[in-house]
């Protein structure tokens, strides 16, 4: 089915013009081969008049397309009126629309290819047009408007169901109906790297009143996160089948969450402060493109499943159906005695962007079903996806079962939710038998101390 | 308590310096007195090429700040170096913060007294200066990055708590501790005179399966909202104390809501598509400076609910313990037949800002207190501002106790829940005996039939 999709073609790895003169891009198993090409915004460390742009991440190494606009390589692409690129987020260049943004993508492909001299062939721009990674930090990849976060994985619900209502349906009544989701904050999503502070709020014991401290039981979630590119008017709707022309593309999401502040808080209205201290995301947009060959639909629900209605159901064969997206996802855990005994960070969950029971097509159809508006560079999240098994569940609530089952750590070390020092990173991939394999960077964070 | 204000002395209507030049100003019972000066976003209408500014309410015309700024009008002011009032949001003028804009806000003052002759003394300034309102279309007064909404009136919270859980205690037992509040979608607030289309959604009968379609159930929600001046970084907390220094002013709110829809979402993650259509404010934001005479202390606790915990309880006789807002409040409803027929719009509903439980600054405390960054432009609402009496209740919903006592029209007609055409109109304003009359102006907006 993926066959029939624009560009899939240049993900044949065995076409020998499909590699990168960058010949980092080369190496098997790199997350960031010609066939990715995804987006994000960073700043030359070496230079301190430089402003944030624009780039592309090919091999180790950072094509900066505001430099390749400035000289002239983008002429006679959707872009070729305005530097797009030199800004300090994609909002820009998403707002053009997926199509366009695949016409440009193109050309990034085609000045990145081995056969291809423009920048290759040219030594001030090869040294002004690509950047080391190591040279470089990550920002932020858009100006998020508005972040929504959903609860897509049936797995998740389940296990939190059985956890905090045990002698009910695990799953509530409207879960299999609709992607149910709620707003989330925007302004404390930070990219991959930042530090994130254990957060104060309202706890309270059973039978005691509540009282106002530290977080003791913070959480990481596996996610996974789709950025709008263009988006719809106040009042019009996405359809389901169009949804995916409205994707500019995915990243890799830790939605950290402080369990005791939620547990007191979230009823009638929902998380709150407990999901607003600090999100993390990986700073790599992979587009849709990219993971033309590891989109396909969803497993088929289960028997007694109820159908989703007419305006949550893609047509049959369509691009929207194939939005299930077979990403592999791990989390990993450093702890801070770890860092200092040299011990390699340890997996303790690995799950997949299959393990949805709701695409983003699905989830988008639905945010806008009232009319709401979406923007470019607006973010839906997936909420914490987890597998079916025990070492597949995407947060320590559900890992150690409320801390019932500590997660035991290399230095003797033992984690009911996360201490201080532990840094989170979460990875993700897709690979497959001819396919080229698509990385997505790391989205990792550390735990400071509160303050 | 209010006389140790800054600017407090402004308020005083005996004093003869203390009217404008701009006479339509000084009509007793006007919501923009000299002494009120909020500031909005608006576009000449006489002026294609013309772009946004900001202006300041003056009678019944506008202040072009950025045509007085270019005139050299705001020198020895903060923003002498830059033109922020040409632009098409408060948010640069907001990010100065609170004791900035009170300079800002003293020239604008200054240049509007009957004894200033800068504008008045100078026909082509005075033309250029002074827009009628009748000739300019109010915009969206800041790009605002979040919203959150509250649900700060215990009357309001009872009343729901009543009807949906009539076994239970109405009021859940973190209500009193904390003030429960929720993410909201910024993206479709809107301001107002914009028409609001009935969404649609996912309903569910009693025993059957869902359906989509038009809400049937669509509400309105008297709130009043709080724009955020200056803001703080990530990781830190605004201390309850501080929080009015960060506040840059107040509008009239109505938070659109689907009752049907947000029925059968709503558990567990909270009110998602019920909420996300759109969001209708006042297009002018009254500075807390400009509400001084109208602030004191909210009613004291009734024996026996908690004392808030330290983070939530201003120091005594602090300008933050002073944020009750004696703004009084009004619904009024105008049918389309109504219209044609010539009948004035009818009250509905009438409440107060002092109808609150929390002040913005206790929630501006506890939504910092995880370390979540607030921004300038940043929008918190109060939630539905209901009172303790029947005709005080700020939504259909308690209005007509879930549609079983109907509104009656003066046409005869009835309402459960609001029909298309419904034109819903909030306005506010604060008066007592000693001080001026402080109006908000309207949040209005019709119902639009679904699409």
């Amino acid at each position: 089915m993926t066959d029939d999709y624009p560009n899939t073609q240049s993900i044949d790895a065995n076409d020998p013009s499909l590699t990168s003169w960058v010949e980092s891009a080369n190496t098997p198993g790199i997350d960031f081969p010609i066939q990715n090409l995804p987006f994000g915004v960073f700043l030359r460390n070496d230079d301190n008049a430089n402003k944030p742009a624009v780039g592309v991440a090919i091999g180790d190494s950072i094509l900066d397309c505001s430099a390749c606009w400035n000289a002239g390589l983008f002429s006679n692409t959707p872009c070729e009126d305005s530097n797009i690129f030199a800004r300090g987020s994609c909002n820009r260049l998403a707002a053009l629309g997926r199509a366009r943004v695949r016409e440009i993508r193109d050309r990034v492909s085609w000045l990145l290819r081995s056969d291809t001299d423009a920048i290759k062939g040219n030594e001030a721009l090869r040294e002004r047009g690509i950047v080391s990674m190591s040279n470089a930090t990550m920002l932020m990849p858009f100006a998020i408007g508005d972040y929504t976060d959903f609860y897509a994985s049936a797995n998740h619900a389940t296990n939190v169901g059985k956890m905090f209502r045990p002698d009910g349906d695990p799953l509530l009544p409207n879960y299999k109906h609709l992607p149910v989701g709620y707003h989330g904050r925007a302004s404390s999503i930070v990219v991959s790297g930042t530090g994130i502070k254990r957060p104060h709020g309202q706890l309270k014991a059973d039978d005691a009143p509540p009282t106002f401290g530290p977080c003791r039981l913070l959480d990481h979630e596996l996610e996974i996160g789709c950025f709008i590119a263009s988006g719809n008017e106040l009042g019009s709707r996405i359809d389901v089948n169009d949804a995916p022309g409205h994707i500019f593309g995915i990243v890799l999401v830790n939605d950290w969450s402080a369990r005791d502040i939620q547990k007191w808080e979230y009823v009638p209205l929902g998380p709150f402060n407990a999901k607003n201290f600090g999100t993390t995301i990986s700073p790599w947009v992979v587009t849709l493109d990219a993971l033309a060959p590891y989109r396909k639909p969803l497993p088929a629900r289960a028997d007694g499943d109820p159908a989703p209605l007419p305006y949550l159901s893609p047509d049959a064969g369509s691009e929207s159906e194939a939005m299930g997206l077979e990403i592999n996802l791990e989390v990993t855990i450093e702890s801070a005695k770890m860092r200092e005994e040299g011990i390699a960070p340890m997996r303790i969950s690995h799950s997949s962007g299959m393990d949805l029971y709701w695409t983003f097509a699905q989830m988008i159809a639905h945010h806008t079903s009232t009319g709401c508006n979406m923007r470019a560079g607006d973010m839906l999240a997936s909420g914490t996806v987890s597998g079916v098994n025990e070492d597949q569940r995407g947060c320590m609530l559900e890992l150690t079962w409320r801390g019932q089952n500590p997660v035991k750590l290399p230095t003797g070390e033992e984690r009911k939710f996360l201490a201080d020092g532990d840094r989170l990173t979460i990875t993700g991939h897709c690979e497959r038998e001819g396919a080229v394999r698509i990385g997505f960077g790391e989205c990792s964070g550390v735990v400071l101390p509160a303050e």
